[in-house]
């Protein structure tokens, strides 16, 4: 199997620290974002949404998104359980990547659509225009989900609890993809969210 | 247990109608999304978000998010299994449901966010004015993620394949609900969209 990636884009991130996580190496193709080759008549008919990452199986079947790739490795390679290791730890991992995804990544999305230079072109190409007060109205929604999660993290290592999972990988993802370009960074008075980002970051795993 | 409700609320229903293709029966509870119940502190003590549907267990944990709702049901009760029966399955289950969400559900939001009379008052009640042209942006991604799917569903019975899954529950409560509330209805041009709705709303579970 392979592994279409792009060193600078964060969702095959995601993929790239899980696999680190668990030991599991898979060659990787890398995929010019700049290039818009993820949007060639070659890459669409293994992800016709033409997106990365996208898993390419030995017989040609693919997978796409960062979450459904990761199932596949959490059934392949069960431990160290990332999605949890019980029911109701599954139930609460799922929960609180959702949390992440829907709370922080879904505002960051469109902050990063309609704030920033480096999108503005392919948001014309698709004939539309950046909304700027969509930006901004995002930017505030992004500060109060910090704020909750901040809250959350009070005397808590993790982001579903005390195990390191899937919900810690989708935050760090976003929480750096965020500081880097989108600029938007974590406040530092928030010293729960603070301290978890230093931990995680920490882990070998990051530098995936 | 009992699950916390709302019957005009596009996911709750979701678990609603998962349940019902499972024939499990849960008491639940409704919650007054009109005089915003869900964000007493009574019931940010379930789900800090002050979100709906939430699983209460007999031990009084909480369970947020309808699809991990849905998951801890099916470790509870495997069949007929509704995402995905191999673990290439369950990841392709997984790949849809994301792409509908993500694809659907999320710029269906915006348009309801930015776009409607209803959510006016919420927003203003967060500080914040809707944004008219975020709404007409996201119409737009809508009318292109409807024709991408009646492409991918040409010749094919269910969202994820042939099998009846949860991305097909997602995808029905979404439709469902941008037309009864958003002002978005299929275009009925789109044949393979059209047959596929027709054939989900006939299934009994869709009255849940």
């Amino acid at each position: 199997m392979k592994l279409y990636d792009n060193v600078l884009a964060p969702n095959p991130r995601r993929v790239r620290i899980y696999l680190a996580e668990k030991g599991i190496e898979v060659p990787t193709v890398q995929v010019d974002l700049f290039r818009r080759e993820q949007k060639s008549d070659a890459f669409k008919r293994k992800n016709s949404l033409g997106s990365i990452p996208v898993l390419e199986l030995d017989d040609g079947q693919c997978i796409a998104e960062s979450v459904a790739i990761c199932r596949y490795f959490e059934e392949l390679h069960p431990q160290p359980a990332l999605f949890g290791g019980n029911a109701l730890e599954r139930a609460h991992v799922e929960m609180w990547n959702r949390r992440v995804e829907l709370g922080l990544g879904v505002p960051l999305a469109q902050v990063w659509i309609h704030g920033s230079p480096i999108t503005a072109p392919l948001v014309a190409a698709e004939g539309a225009a950046q909304v700027p007060a969509a930006a901004e109205f995002n930017r505030a929604i992004i500060a109060r989900f910090f704020r909750w999660l901040d809250r959350e993290l009070d005397g808590r290592a993790c982001i579903a609890g005390e195990r390191f999972s899937v919900a810690d990988i989708t935050a760090l993802c976003m929480v750096d993809f965020a500081a880097a370009l989108v600029g938007i960074a974590v406040d530092p008075a928030l010293a729960n969210v603070a301290r978890w980002h230093a931990t995680v970051s920490a882990r070998p795993s990051a530098q995936a």
